[in-house]
């Protein structure tokens, strides 16, 4: 997705640690064109999925799964990443370790918003070593819908997440893939080599 | 906002506590065509304020600041709730307490976002007894930009936030206002008394 990467291009910022950093649009700013483009993105790569409803994390999950909802006519369903008061019963709970934060988190959803009859696409900010997503798909499993895809707005091809869900045979749609990110320069894997 | 009322009243379930439960469409569950319309809502009653930039907080917050910020053309900045690696200077934060959850948050946000030539809008999905909103409005006062006002998907009108808020001269909009719950029976104040 052209604009996208032009977008990563201009604002992304490379820290140490292989760390790319896009607050400016996606994980703490929210640019409400971009996002809206990345929601109709998603939208056109699986509208012939008849998606249902669609999963993701709090909080950076939220905007893109949120524009392609809008796309798709389906609600977004985001997992939490520790229970509150007001929704402690009747859970699907996965553990999901975040080797960027160091820590093991729960992450729950509510077993009233997704069925078996369900389709649903997952949708998540970064996939990285791809503990997230697995997380996500569990609780599909869980639910017994069935799961059309996943969807990342920047995936870090130089990470395992990626190879782990294609070698698996999920559906995964990477709106950007990151080849590299050494010496500081952001180098796309091209999109035929997806 | 006679179509959040009607969708409160459908799919909303008052628990013990005075606890207005609204998963279905709100807090974990999105439902994206009410969520067009909130924000529809926002941008019109905040159309004359020249909004630049959307000031909310990480979760639930972020749907209704997305979609206003898409019809103001105003990016959305989420605070977070804790720091995260990424992201560690140069912030503004101030401490929140959740009466809910019983614990206090440091929130905080770049200050790379926020500048003192902004006119803010601060967004939230509930105001009870204000803690929230009046930490977004001590960030915005020391980013030093305008503070334009508060909008807020729910306000429970039988808790001090609302008053507090309005009494410091805030302008503040909630589309929906709850009078009371009690015994389980979501009572609206009319809009005319607001």
């Amino acid at each position: 997705m052209e604009t996208l990467q032009r977008k990563i291009l201009q604002e992304g910022h490379v820290l140490s640690g292989n760390v790319l950093k896009v607050d400016a649009f996606l994980n703490h700013q929210i640019d409400p064109i971009l996002m809206q483009a990345i929601g109709e993105e998603f939208a056109t790569r699986f509208q012939d999925a008849d998606i249902t409803k669609i999963l993701t994390l709090e909080s950076s999950g939220i905007a893109p799964s949120l524009m392609a909802g809008i796309q798709l006519h389906a609600p977004v369903i985001f997992g939490r990443k520790r229970q509150s008061l007001t929704l402690v019963d009747d859970l699907y709970t996965t553990t999901v370790y975040s080797y960027t934060k160091q820590t093991s988190n729960d992450i729950s959803i509510s077993k009233d918003y997704i069925t078996e009859d369900d389709v649903v696409l997952i949708i998540d900010d970064f996939l990285a070593n791809g503990q997230a997503a697995l997380g996500l798909i569990d609780i599909v499993n869980q639910t017994k819908a069935t799961l059309a895809g996943i969807g990342i707005v920047i995936e870090k091809g130089f990470q395992d997440g990626g190879k782990i869900l294609r070698e698996r045979g999920y559906r995964l749609e990477s709106l950007a893939i990151i080849e590299s990110l050494e010496e500081g320069t952001i180098t796309f894997r091209d999109e035929e080599t997806n």
